[in-house]
């Protein structure tokens, strides 16, 4: 079998064979296949596409390119939570801790930033000391002793899907249905959670622009983590405008705290309490979503989610000094608010636009391994359907010099679009979608 | 400007302008751009396609990546000739000779094997001593003192398209159109020939199987040449069966060898008279094609041809003992003649078969950089057309062990189609494709 070969054979529009995504998987991960032959196929897998039993099989043995965890002995039914990418996106900030204190373990591996989007690693690492870098006995004695953990790839865990993720980054080979729905399930299958509750983002800010897009992605992901044994529902979720007010990566983490003290934004914080509550839910904590979400609400109340964030975010080696007063993470040089000339609506922001300014400003990066500025970035005081007038504070950038924040505020101004009569807050959960039974 | 927006713009099948080519040629040949990126580009360019204009421009900034020669202090009409790639091609090491004793002066850069087909660089190397690699000052001393030249790909010229011609064999990325065109047209540009004639193969051993395909290429060539200045012809020419009887570097110099001392067998000395009276023809030097065609094959019959090619080899460090005793060029320790167990007549090869039972043998490679073993290949005694009787010799198999050559023995035997019927030999000319004035 040859590398080559099998690229060409995707090339052409033929399935492979369950052995030949084998050989090409187990090659790349072992570094026998090189990342210009890992591309070329990525490119021939994103234009030519994979049947459901091609995506089963590529997460499988992406899944199985290395060790796969079982947490029985820690706990029956361990639960995790994966975002599809988004523009604002620091639920997992909040979800964690908020379902952890519930009794419910939360063993999770994320990412790093993919194209506009942020990544929860990245986000996490804005805390001075925060390890993401794991081994699979830290991330179990973790999980084991305080019931949450959240640890970049390791490198024993899925690794050849680190390698092609981090691939697909600079290779223009994101945005393929099979590719990220088994870059997601792989993960998920290798750390060992039981239950998955998947954030499917839909709209202009995430890689799926339409809700039919969003679902045949959910529908394949339940399907190959169903086929695996475990209990997956995935929730898809309004991606045309950022998820709370803050993207950026200091800045995300300061509004996560924010929400942890029964605060933040409304939208932000009912989506975290719909995740967490499907978290709950499907993992037989509680009847039904509303009851689940009542109890996360308390939580949030009563600071026990609060308690849970600072036990976890410290075990991994966190500043608590930087939890305990958020003024102290990393701030940016160069911070300026930009007001309304108009009075009006806000009918639209161009959520896309607003994640690669935010990559422009130094928050995201363009080759794999370059290194980030977690303190820039954009908080919003409008989102769509605000209603304001001249004067009225729009948005406040966050720059590490005076060319780029005035760059930024201009590309700002055009992302967003304006009406003069009085437009409705868009819904932001769409849709729920369960395993089939 | 970012090389990975330039592949997802060409990935959404979107045109590009001539300013991106020009950063992504100029970005992978200094070394910016990855090997990775690159390689998705290439798949993708041969999944959507390019425009004309896309081809010229890639051409274009592809010879202006390095030097581009001005030889007219040499010579008013410097003539070049190339091949898209077939099996058993030795053209160039009779027709350059040929050529250049008429006083018409051959600069040629070559390449080295591509996927099934073999390369000129290789075999000139199966001789002893020949230096492929010359500078710039090198291949234009070379060319005043001698009148003829082939050098590898200089790292002075074109040298984006050498780097794009070593990642495409091992991506699976070589079969596009203009790929082709531009990596084709890019050298014979840089190294200034001003007449040059396109030897485009067609069928089952050639990139283009279908005489349609065939001609898209020429006349993209022939429009890119005519663009640019050049007086450019393209003949399209049967891949259907190798062309003579050698596969296999060290044995097509053998037969190359043999038809330089008017021997060798008809088809290849029928090929070399056409490529060569082209060139004759296109640089003014003969009437019309049979003037020229006469006028050759007298320098095959009194041994001036023969004189060019020593003088040439000889000046390029190439041992003349190997010359003039082709038995000491390299020879493998394994040969084995197949014969014939029923009578007929060959109906068909399976031409694209017997270029990677050679590969295999390890006349071949399969990434970027392997060795090659010059010595292994096939030599056949009758093809399509040919009448067997059970005993006669079919082919002589040269392997460097003896599981190959079994193997090899039976991937030949199975690529032979038989016929009771008489079969008429194909044509080996299809088609002259002349520039439109």
């Amino acid at each position: 079998m040859r590398a080559v070969d099998i690229i060409a054979k995707k090339r052409d529009g033929q399935a492979l064979t369950s052995e030949e995504i084998k050989f090409f998987v187990n090659g790349y991960a072992a570094g026998e296949i090189p990342d210009y032959q890992a591309s070329a196929w990525c490119m021939a897998v994103l234009l030519k596409g994979m049947t459901d039993a091609e995506a089963t099989a590529y997460t499988l043995h992406m899944a199985h390119s290395g060790d796969v965890l079982d947490l029985h002995h820690i706990a029956p039914c361990v639960v995790d939570k994966h975002s599809t990418g988004g523009i604002g996106d620091k639920t997992t900030f909040v979800v964690a801790p908020l379902v952890a204190c519930h009794g419910l373990p939360v063993g999770k591996m994320s990412g790093r930033g993919l194209g506009f989007s942020g990544g929860t690693i990245d986000k996490l690492e804005s805390i001075r000391g925060f390890n993401v870098s794991l081994t699979t006995p830290e991330f179990m004695d973790m999980l084991a002793k305080h019931g949450i953990v959240v640890s970049g790839q390791s490198a024993d865990l899925a690794p050849a899907d680190g390698k092609f993720y981090a691939l697909r980054d600079v290779t223009a080979t994101v945005e393929s249905l099979p590719l990220i729905a088994a870059s997601i399930m792989s993960k998920k299958i290798a750390s060992g959670a039981d239950a998955i509750v998947l954030d499917v983002k839909v709209g202009k800010g995430a890689f799926m622009h339409t809700i039919e897009e969003a679902e045949a992605l959910a529908r394949l992901m339940v399907k190959i983590g169903q086929g695996m044994g475990r209990k997956v529902s995935a929730i898809l979720s309004d991606m045309n405008q950022p998820l709370g007010d803050a993207v950026g990566n200091a800045l995300e983490v300061k509004e996560a705290i924010a929400t942890l003290h029964n605060g933040g934004p409304a939208d932000f914080r009912e989506h975290c309490l719909i995740c967490g509550g499907k978290m709950l839910e499907l993992a037989g904590k509680a009847a039904n979503l509303e009851e689940a979400k009542a109890m996360l609400a308390k939580s949030l109340a009563d600071g026990q989610a609060w308690q849970k964030f600072v036990e976890w975010i410290t075990a991994q080696g966190g500043d608590l000094s930087q939890l305990e007063q958020p003024e102290t993470l990393p701030k940016a040089p160069h911070i300026e608010t930009v007001s309304s000339q108009r009075g009006g609506y806000i009918k639209a922001m161009d959520a896309a636009e607003i994640g690669k300014t935010v990559v422009d400003l130094g928050g995201g990066r363009y080759k794999k391994g370059a290194p980030i500025d977690y303190s820039v970035g954009i908080v919003f005081h409008a989102k769509i359907g605000s209603r304001l007038t001249v004067g009225a504070p729009l948005f406040t950038v966050h720059a590490n010099n005076s060319v780029k924040l005035q760059d930024a505020c201009v590309r700002l101004m055009d992302a967003l679009t304006w009406s003069f009569d009085p437009v409705a807050a868009p819904p932001h959960t769409l849709k729920i979608i369960n395993a089939e039974s």
